[in-house]
């Protein structure tokens, strides 16, 4: 466990869409925001990304360009699969004590404060992890194509899957599917926006399923059931114990609360933090070598 | 019902990987084959290669080109899901007697004979049909974003899905899922692998399942069982009556005869043709007014 207060770092959270960052220098704690950070899709990008949020935190506390760069620093970034892209961050950066991986390690220490216990990531994508003392245990968070079960973009997917079901007469109508329909007017338009959708795109549908869960409509209860056994597939499959704590964070997360097994149910906490205190706490735990 | 030798007639059967194009002159027939035809992904190289396959057809048969040209012809082309398509391309081929429609018609109609029945067209995508009297029903064939339920591709795309929760311990192990888990060689590969896969290219693992579930694989059956329960859905959706046939096409097809509810089981009839054979009996159909 590292202090509940750390001194002297710099953590980052960069995703998709945006990316936050975190000095905390002599007891005072300063927030920027810069561009989009996945490493993946934009390796080059995400660097501009992060020396903009790099300049920035210089610019709001005045600390000179080497102390920076000497300071603890963690690094959860969207799409860092492999150490090697982690490593050339952190060299592209001139940060000597940079760690960098992935957002979901950030999540996970953020959500839990550091302690044990289990999370659901459910956003946009999704992803589970159970953390018991030092070890990290992720599962899930393959993509939409294999999976992201449980995610926004798997429901927002699921409630048109469903839609061109009740069209084809495979299951009854409901007031959701209804009115996608209708939104939509036929079954070949459903098929032209799930033809260029993105995982977002999918995901800008998933508080219209949580909404009609929450009046009834049949559709709507038998997505989010759906989502919810997954979950509890993943708390078990991870070796989850009804004594350690759960977490639901993202977006859709913590709409699954009332879908859930009462051991579940019963063990759910607000998270402790966001993915950038997480950050910031995984900097306190680097030890001065490099 | 159609005559059951159509004479003087023009049949064309496209797909999105080749043609083949069938021309019936004073009771001979002649078939050739030429490029893709995918009417949504090319239309212009959909053209070309319908105006290469009716030049083989000249070439072959020593036809002129305006007798060719007044032809009755029906064109049966991956793709085409509006009327506009359709004409557009018929007016490019300068044929005075041309209808042109989606290849999933030309396959009932050829796979029935031209009576009555119900279809389950099962290859790289899906889509089912019921054919009573004049009057077609079609469901399914939304792609496999949305679905094609029970297609090859779905079949493959599922495998992976499974590997994956079975390496997440989400589900017991089986010998399919520790085989493709140990050619991937780690989660990692099987989503580097999904996140670049067309259809063909998920497709391209449904032999493995067809074959394991013939052995008892419990991954694999389960894939199969539930993409028999999609086509029992589908057929009674349709309204489809035991009395009527039931064919499966498309490769994957007959493999789901022995995981059919009985009823359906004992109402299965073999192709009485090919699409292109319903593509030159549609075409027999054709009135003289265009």
């Amino acid at each position: 466990m590292q202090d509940s207060t750390p001194n002297n770092v710099i953590g980052v959270d960069g995703g998709g869409t945006s990316c936050r960052a975190a000095l905390v220098l002599d007891g005072q704690r300063h927030e920027v925001q810069a561009g989009a950070a996945n490493a993946t899709t934009d390796l080059d990008g995400t660097i501009r990304t992060l020396r903009d949020a790099l300049a920035q935190l210089r610019g709001a506390t005045g600390i000179s360009g080497d102390r920076l760069q000497a300071l603890p620093a963690y690094l959860g970034l969207a799409g860092v699969l492999d150490p090697r892209t982690g490593d050339r961050i952190a060299a592209a950066l001139n940060l000597s004590r940079a760690q960098v991986g992935d957002d979901r390690r950030t999540t996970v220490t953020g959500a839990l404060g550091g302690g044990d216990g289990a999370v659901a990531g459910l956003g946009t994508g999704s992803f589970m992890a159970r953390q018991t003392g030092d070890r990290l245990r992720l599962i899930g968070g393959y993509g939409l194509t294999m999976g992201d079960e449980a995610s926004g973009a798997w429901l927002g997917r699921g409630l048109l899957s469903h839609t061109l079901h009740a069209l084809d007469g495979l299951i009854p109508h409901c007031p959701l599917t209804d009115a996608i329909a209708a939104e939509f007017g036929d079954a070949v338009e459903i098929v032209r926006f799930a033809s260029t959708a993105g995982a977002a795109d999918f995901a800008g549908l998933a508080p219209r399923v949580i909404a009609a869960a929450e009046n009834g409509d049949a559709t709507a209860l038998t997505l989010m059931r759906a989502g919810a056994r997954y979950v509890e597939q993943g708390l078990h499959a991870m070796g989850w114990q009804p004594a350690e704590p759960v977490c639901l964070t993202g977006g859709v997360g913590p709409h699954y609360a009332p879908y859930l097994a009462d051991d579940i149910a019963n063990a759910l906490r607000d998270p402790a933090g966001t993915a950038l205190d997480g950050a910031l706490r995984l900097a306190a735990g680097i030890g001065d070598a490099p």
